[in-house]
């Protein structure tokens, strides 16, 4: 693909011509009572908005959500959020990139890469009930863990979030073990590696992501849970064995407060470690996303996951 | 049992006589380098502290937790607790009562009679889901959940007392199905049933009661939220039925709120109903427990359980 | 009136044809500079809006509120919230249903049943002070207590909601006082029958509700407190005597918490229990009225007054 | 009277020798079965407690609460608190200092000063409705205004107290309306002197102060407030009037938040200044008292009415 | 200026002529394509905004911010706030009011009268200590102080308004002391004056006022407490010396609680007095504009800065 | 020294014989009207209370605080906290272990070892702005910082805890540097080094540490940014220069909530994983102590500064 500037790289008033995806679709009346199309256009950068008037039946079938499109508008904003105003679309030529695979943000590693990082940490939980667990359960929704993203939004909500979310905390895990000797390897790496996967049950998929009912009822956090209870089942693994309940607890007390979800609280010390090292990815995750796409010597937008703050992006020279 | 004054029935300054039960003694050496006994007594109306000074090595040996004793002494208050100078002690005779069974609180209905009950609310429960996974859990569980407390301190702490809470709430459920009958009731009976089964893990026992390991880690939500999905396992259940959610829903969310240990708040119309029916019936039992130890025209001892409140119980006549 | 389907039971993208109530009209100028009108429709199944456009004055003057129509349309949604594209209208015909109040939500009970009702519960208010003050304050407020809803919006909010909210809390309060028998049934009869009357001046009506400017100021809790010392003051009770103390302190008390407008937490378990109960009414009618919005499978829209919470409506064969 | 030091003016460890009056007296039995007084000594520098051993039963009838003595000792500290070790004890002789009242703290100013004082401000209150009815509650509650407390401790906790801060909130307020001239001033000022009118009430009175069950169960606003209904139907003035309905609402506000037992927030500028009026008051005065007994270059004790903070007291060349 | 009405006088529906000031201008374009004008119009008794459609280039460059127009147009009601239907435009003639200073709210007292009130305040501070840091800090940032607002929007958000709010504060101050002699004068000035100077680097500016960096990453407490550490390092002032460390105090602790931003709570008696006079300027300043703009009988809106409060005005014959 | 057992390795019950530190020394009068010691015992295991009774006046002048002596007596426990029955005490003879520093617990690495890592980091700061306020400011207060504890109590209360707490920050922090490309790495650098230096000034010193007056009444957060704000007036800095407002935020910042007395959140990546990293240190080093005093298998004593939570210990073959 030449070197196209992409969506979020205009500036206001700029005029932009580039190859978009359409994210989403909607048919909507105006007040003069024509169809017109309101439109989502993504690409690695980002997403945003446009209206396209006097929309005919034709082009109501023409474009729908998912072709690759060449746009070309004038960038705006409107009620503080970037906007397009459209001046001409069209679907993609046969010569121009349309694979929308290329145009959606997805983990900076590849799925097989992320699977044999992860497997090496299994050998490291040497303790076997654990190291069991762990490997039937990630075998079971193998093909889940490493396409869905880690939320449907605010970090990590891209496809393969999920799995690369879970490396960069055993990153992290990795560092404080070597630097705190008295922690239990083993048990945070396991806690580590199942923490999230009821999100594979909680949320519908990788594209359009919403909550399932099971997540709405349960709840990532007791589906996992019920996830390792299953296991032990099929293990004929004791349910009241000490083990067992350490593990139950590591996931259980992930979120750190009953206000969070949590049913209880960190009561081990790797069950706060991993409360710590989940927050810490995330957020540098979060205002690295949002730092990108703030102008040097600005305020970026709100962040609804960090209680309302907008960070700072220092100017270049520092 | 001729019918003597019982422990909590003597106003302070007053003279006792009467049989009481050791709940727990405890081995003190005094100032002056000798030891004695911290005993507590405890019959139906409550329990008292009190000091045997000077205690002979054969006294230790006698007067142990679980025996039966005739007690003389002077009520007194220390610190606002109530407490008995003892004058004089000695173990029950042949001829006097001496059954500890006769001394400890227990549920107002015999075990049988509390079974006999919920076995013909499981008839009500006509969703075979609900109704087998009920089943299987009361059974495996029968002999604790008839004979454990609903709790370590606070409301139906007595023998007996997680069953009897339990059937409380099936008839104050019984009540609001007549009024509201768009209630689905087999749902709610199912959910009050189970929603406390968990505590015959998360606690030690009728008697002593403490917490255990799992119930520290796991707590009871979590604990039969794990049982639930062991017995789905067990009856070939798919866990992503809606019945079987629906069910851990309802366990999940009893608690109302996040804060006080729901990972998730209810969602449901019968989870908001069995949340609220389990307070009602628990604040009933605790002030009714604390008005009785009241006198009329005073307000009793702050309830840790009601944000510290103290109740007041008014003059005879009204 | 033959059996048409409602305005809320037609599905996004359906033709309508049914007679409807106009319940607002709102004249506005469309950004052309012609008139057009903002309705709002209603029957008993709920309400919905629909833009009149290019209105002439005498558009103007024939759709008024309070009027009904015959309304053809489509259905639509606008940003979430259910809309009717209006094809055409007219006033009802002289052989059609033209009564409003055949279009207006009411309590399930008549107000003679519900004033019968409420009779039947004064006689078991055996204590002549309670009995005395609840019999003159219900006469004094007698026509609005049977009319006027129990809120401006939320739970109960039609017409007699504020009566029948009041003998729903009856109704649970004779079993609660059936199962439970220490409690002072006369002191919650009469605590439950006058806690919301305040509502008749904290309210401007049955119609259009609105909060008063007592409504704003005082609360309706210490304007129901101020009527029972009025009627103190006209009986000759003593405001000091034990009955009026218990009296108005159930009243003050049944928000249950400082942070809901009670000036005091409950400190009778009179006063406990009628705030539950209040709480345990409100509750099953507002979800009641939320279920049936939804679409079995679907979650609801968020209730403000369960702190914004959705709630699911199972899959019809549960 | 002699110039002698006061109860707190000693250092810990210094020898005293002084006159102080005996606030509480409570017999005990030692460890070793004799009987000692635990004993609270008070002048108008505060109190401190001490132990008398070996009391005989005659010390136990001389040493009664109320008593004047002369006492000497040794000023000591025990788990943090001040306390007295008793040398010698004996009841003042005939030419000592014997009026109890010389050793009670009570209001900086006499009650007929005070009353003078309110009665002018009464004449500023040209609101016929807010100036009949200041009056007639005033008169009903003269004596008990004049002579109780303002709270059973933290400020104002002595005799006149009431009254006092009642005039400490009028002499802000006078100073206020002059700067803030859109002040009504006769509803400010008519509802500072009813404010806290309802403690007359909610208090036992000026001595050994204890909540009353109306205190427990209403609290004093609801007490004032229902007292100005009382007034209102003697009075012969509507209810319903604005001038009532402002009135009302400067007494049920006055907390500021719900929190605090007020039922409804401010809603009117003079409900808001009297609120913060009544708070700059109360914590000066708290304050004061905690800096008057703190040694300079030192933080004084924990105020539980100002969240438990500590107070410095600037070394003197400040 | 002949007395006409102005901005905020005329009633919904009325016909609007007057000069105003264009506080703002943006420009748009409407959804038929042509561009158009969203005005803000300002004078001495608000602000309003207003549309002008089919604006040419020539408007454009015409109507710039800061420009006096003759507005006449029709006084229209916006999903609850404000608006004027622009009926005609033009700029102010050679003979008409068009300086914009006239249309812009400034403080009540000119700079000149403010800085001599201060300057005999400063008299009063006895201390050198903090009479030199205040004299250096106020000459340093002398031009700003006396023009800059108090806050970008809220209470004293006009020309002036810092220096305003800082006279008002000491005028209560002054009260204060004379009615509390304990109270250390020389410092409660001391610490008014300073309280607010870090706004002068917080914000922006007298106009169009926004945060600055410093004033998103410090805030006006630590920019203070900054530029005092300067000034003592200037003046050679010890830093741990204790009249710069209370001076400190005074300014960390003036927003009372954490959650406001103090970075300690107030533990000085002056510094908890500073801070509640703080609150009652802004409180009171807050509440006369809103009931300023409030019909007599009516509710004005909800204020932001008073917890989402609307308060009342009562009827004209209060 | 031999090996011996430490004071927290004894059983309750165990005889304990062994060399231990003086911790505290009060004297103190039984009731039986003879002196005693309250001593408290110290090693590197912890600390132990005891009563050493009827001392004579050479026992007093003899066990003085700071003094070494050999112990024997019996492990017991005393309302939940260890005790020793003294049985014997003499001060350590000449061929004994008398050093008292050998019993006192300090940082893991020596003051040199960590001034080089220290150093190390500081090259690493390549802005010249932060590296110069770096080494100004650790210039200063060398000794301190290299000597005194991170807390009062809570985490890293030893001697050298200041330094080493900072050190392992900047360990963590180098990991998350190389793991997390985008980070600010000198700034993240020199906010570690600097953020906690104020408690040179806000604590007393390594031993006996309390809270100073400046400690009290601004902060250890102001107190380190009065000093940068010193520093920079020093070197020339601007204060409104970037770098400086950025290195100010990062300490201003780093108790993450302005509840814990931050008076501004963080608003740059940097800062936000400073305030975690801060954390996540703080929590480890708390959760190890705790746990090491804990026995396998149980719970171990609440801690206050992580909520009042206790944590498990697993048993040992996990």
């Amino acid at each position: 693909m030449a070197e196209e500037k992409q969506l979020m790289t205009f500036a206001v008033g700029e005029q932009m011509n580039l190859m978009a995806l359409l994210k989403s679709v909607t048919v909507r009346v105006a007040k003069n009572g024509k169809q017109y199309l309101d439109l989502t256009f993504e690409d690695r950068s980002g997403e945003i908005t446009g209206k396209f008037w006097d929309a005919s039946d034709d082009d109501v079938k023409r474009y729908q959500a998912g072709r690759v499109v060449r746009l070309t508008g004038k960038r705006e904003t409107y009620q503080g959020s970037p906007q397009v105003k459209i001046l001409s679309l069209r679907l993609a030529n046969a010569d121009e990139q349309s694979d929308p695979a290329e145009f959606v943000v997805h983990a900076p590693l590849k799925a097989a890469d992320m699977e044999e990082e992860i497997n090496q940490v299994i050998f490291e939980i040497t303790d076997q009930v654990w190291n069991r667990i762990v490997r039937l359960l990630l075998s079971k929704h193998r093909e889940a863990f490493f396409t869905y993203p880690a939320a449907k939004r605010n970090h990590h909500a891209f496809e393969g979030g999920l799995a690369y979310h879970t490396i960069s905390i055993l990153r992290l895990a990795h560092n404080v073990v070597a630097q705190y000797p008295n922690i239990n390897a083993p048990l945070l790496y396991a806690g580590a590696i199942l923490h999230d996967l009821g999100k594979v049950i909680e949320l519908s998929g990788p594209v359009s992501t919403t909550y399932t009912v099971e997540g709405n009822l349960l709840g990532h956090i007791s589906i996992v849970d019920g996830e390792i209870v299953s296991a032990c089942n099929e293990l004929k693994f004791d349910l009241n064995s000490e083990p067992v309940v350490l593990l139950r607890h590591m996931i259980l007390a992930h979120h750190g407060l009953l206000e969070y979800g949590s049913p209880v609280r960190p009561r081990l010390l790797e069950a706060e470690v991993l409360h710590q090292l989940d927050e810490l990815d995330a957020s540098i995750m979060m205002l690295t996303d949002a730092t990108e796409k703030t102008a040097p010597g600005e305020f970026g937008e709100r962040l609804f996951a960090m209680d309302g703050r907008s960070f700072y992006r220092p100017k270049e020279n520092e």
